[in-house]
């Protein structure tokens, strides 16, 4: 690896931006201090240069032999980790992120590779289905028809500033998108380019490794929104994958829907997480559950999409000793640098915004200390004025949250009806706590979240098959979906289906003799057997 | 059953529209007489009952027994038949479709719902997918994950002008949302409403049969813009399911999409069908291609959504004959009332738009005998005109097809190429064509298609598992999903994970002894074996 010059990746090489201006280089959150080198917006001619780079990749490896991207992302690993600290350190000084998280990040963000790898290695993703042929079917014959799922053409990914490894460059959205088999053009978050430009440094060792075409991976980087729009809109990309903002994802899925040919936008965005605390687990462990809660909520400075925003509960002997224990664990938590300037200001606003709320007392105000530094915050408010106050259902993305008082099991009931689409959605049970309440509470749950969690809290998004992340709008704009797990593959895939066809032309995942010995349902029946004759 | 009364049906009651003024009738497409009753629209008071009555209906069923709807599902089938042929008059005299036609429909109409009967009974559907624990992984526990798909709440169904029976009130949109465990309302086409009020009828003795929540089918009418705006635009509803035009599967895509809380529009639209005659197949059997592409082409008055609205073939020795030989098969065919005037009007205005494109030779003109009649239509065309012409890509939905002579293969895939998303495409193979021209052609047909068939026709729609009746824009607005076939389903769910929740709490689909006998993912491994322990 060399150190970053300011450079996009465009079909395998190193370019200036076109945009022209000023530029804009990273900023350390620590210091207020400004990081070279300076990165200049791409401008039309890139995304042109981009686009058509990764249509020629697609048609490229649309006659290579299946599983052609395993290679690819099990060199992005290598290559990675080839970087060694240095790309940790320059994660750090853009994010100020501290050694444990980048290390433990660039774990995650490798075995999310791997995993995909292994996951196109087995080949059963792509859901072959056949059904066989009856010739002799009345009134009329019975087809042969033979489905699979095939990539779709470029992607389009908005890297992610809150987790500059596991949701960036090479994050979770391209590694889903590339192991289906599409090409990717990333849009650079502007508050970590160093670190994005050398992963874009990991991603061409690997293509270049692989010999795949250069137009799989490409890197572009802009400050304002001229340049994902650009994205978005050209007629050329055939989906996008966005982590960030509800105002960020709401415009990308706007401009997608308002396309002459609109494209599905996965955008995954803003997420109150509620977690509800049943009077039975209070009683019994309210102490620990504080603990864990604090903890939940101050992780990674809150910066994190499934940070308890909401706590709700029913107002009764232990929830007030409860309430205070969380607010000692709250008060000792140290101030942390947030990512950049912007999300620190963006914390400060909505809690501003929580605290001037009729019926919310603001029980451990937020301070601001340094650059863009901040203290957690603790807000307390009724089961009422949370249905009635719409404020308090936006997310405020920092170390804070409120803890909603409900005056007993239907005001409790009340306040998850109106509970907006989220990432996750927990309860604390005890033994004390009846089973009808329990199950009342998780059948609202599983009503707006994409996952439910007992005894536990929504930080840690463990990257499995069975994993869900993803959620009702507004935490993503696609509610089918995750972004996270084996299944945020059919994300970039879609079926087609093959009719009568000889078995010389089907694809090999659906040719008679299994050759890649892949999972199937053949006339609705689970096999790996080959078919017996056509 | 009774007479149609022109009653909606809300909550299981029979009521007149809301909306007021002088209502419509359906009219005799063969006479141009109009049919007693007259319908009002249903109004904003319609709506908001029959929403709420949807979910209630939908909290109700929530907590019955998985596999709920097999039952419903069957009961419809029932009730359907039961009607005997009173219904196919009425479908007869609404639309002017002949006995065979109607029997075929009413035939696919109870398989569709009897085969996702089976496919929710068997259970499997819901993709159960469990990651166990490992409490003992460094650094931190891994916890026990488990998903499932969850029916998303009220759906609404705009009924298809075009198979009044099998994309009708009880058709697959609304087969595949209640099998999913979904409430429906249907929004049905004011072309044949009094065959709408005879199958809601039926809705409504199903229902009861089964003493389910009379909200789970409900059924309005109406003429204008009006009350499909009000459904796609109402906060309780979760999806929308709609067969017809470009014009109406955008203005709804276009509301669905500005909503505060956007859902998803699975709209199903205008299709091109292209059908590739490749040089050895014309010269091995032009003629026999010829009689089953007039057949195909002609099939219904051409209001299938799969009729091959291009066809694209190489000129040579073979094809000068070709084109007179289906010339003389389409000439042949009798007129056809068409289902309703307007779309005769729009055959005629699409058709007036082709004969006067530059390029464009009209080679049998359409007339436009009786009251909704038409005669067949066909057109040729140079690939270089194909490509320059937009508005050729524009479906001319009725019984007729435009020849795209090209001059060579590059040619041809050239025109390929400009071919806009399809539900189909379809490529003619003789011996003497060479594997890699096939093989092009067909890469080609699978990046624009759901479908791609071999030496065959588009136009029957096989419901089977494998089936994909989909395609990327303008085939439809959601491109990795389908209308027909049991992956249906999946457009009425999403998916849910649970973590870390005792057993007595999961839904019986992820209970670790597989209490419905299932086919489920552990640890990335297909079984239906109970989870020998936590």
């Amino acid at each position: 690896m060399s150190a970053p010059t300011g450079s996009h990746l465009i079909d395998g090489k190193w370019v200036a931006g076109s945009a022209g201006g000023a530029g804009f280089t990273a900023v350390n959150p620590a210091t207020g201090q400004m990081i070279a080198p300076t990165y200049h917006d791409a401008g039309t001619t890139d995304v042109e240069a981009a686009v058509a780079a990764a249509l020629r990749a697609f048609e490229a490896t649309r006659s290579l032999p299946p599983r052609w991207p395993v290679a690819l992302l099990e060199a992005l690993t290598e290559k990675i980790m080839a970087m060694g600290d240095a790309l940790l350190e320059r994660v750090e000084t853009e994010t100020a992120l501290p050694r444990p998280r980048t290390t433990g990040e660039r774990g995650r963000t490798c075995f999310q590779l791997k995993q995909l790898a292994d996951f196109v290695r087995d080949g059963s993703w792509v859901e072959a289905t056949i059904d066989r042929a009856d010739p002799a079917r009345q009134p009329l014959p019975k087809p042969d028809l033979r489905r699979m799922l095939q990539p779709l053409g470029p992607v389009v990914v908005f890297d992610a500033s809150n987790f500059p490894l596991a949701y960036g460059v090479l994050g979770n959205d391209t590694a889903s998108a590339l192991a289906a088999g599409n090409p990717v053009i990333v849009k650079v978050h502007p508050s970590h380019p160093g670190s994005a430009e050398l992963l874009a440094q990991a991603a061409l060792a690997a293509l270049e490794a692989c010999n795949l075409p250069r137009g799989l991976i490409q890197v572009l980087f802009g400050r304002g929104n001229d340049l994902g729009a650009a994205l978005a809109k050209h007629p050329g990309v055939e989906a996008i994958g966005f982590t960030g903002s509800l105002r960020g994802g709401r415009a990308l899925f706007d401009l997608a829907a308002a396309r002459p040919r609109p494209i599905p936008v996965y955008a995954e965005m803003g997420s109150l997480n509620p977690v509800v605390l049943l009077p039975g687990a209070l009683t019994e462990r309210g102490d620990a559950i504080a603990d864990g809660l604090s903890k939940s909520v101050s992780l990674g400075g809150g910066q994190f999409c499934t940070k308890p925003g909401i706590v709700m509960l029913i107002d009764g002997p232990a929830s007030d000793a409860f309430v205070a224990t969380l607010h000692r664990h709250l008060s000792a938590v140290p101030p942390v640098n947030m990512l950049n300037l912007s999300l620190r200001d963006g914390f400060a606003r909505a809690t501003d915004r929580i605290a001037a709320t009729p019926g919310v007392k603001a029980t451990l105000s937020r301070q601001t200390p340094g650059y863009a530094g901040s203290t957690a915050a603790l807000y307390e408010t009724t089961g009422k004025a949370w249905r009635e106050q719409e404020g308090l259902r936006e997310e405020a993305f920092g170390p804070g949250t409120v803890v909603v008082r409900c005056k007993d099991a239907d005001d409790l009931d009340a306040a998850l009806r109106s509970a907006p689409g989220s990432l996750t959605g927990a309860v604390h049970v005890g033994a004390a706590d009846k089973q009808t309440d329990v199950q009342r509470v998780m059948r609202s749950l599983a009503r707006f979240a994409g996952r439910v969690i007992v005894n536990g809290f929504p930080t840690g998004v463990e990257v499995t098959h069975a994993m869900v992340h993803g959620g009702p709008y507004p935490a993503t704009t696609a509610p089918a979906t995750t972004s996270v797990g084996t299944l945020s593959i059919r994300r970039f895939a879609r079926p087609v289906a093959y009719q009568d066809t000889p078995d010389q032309f089907l694809p090999p995942e659906l040719k008679d003799s299994n050759p890649l010995g892949i999972d199937r349902h053949v006339d609705g029946k689970p096999t790996r057997d080959p078919l017996s004759s056509r």
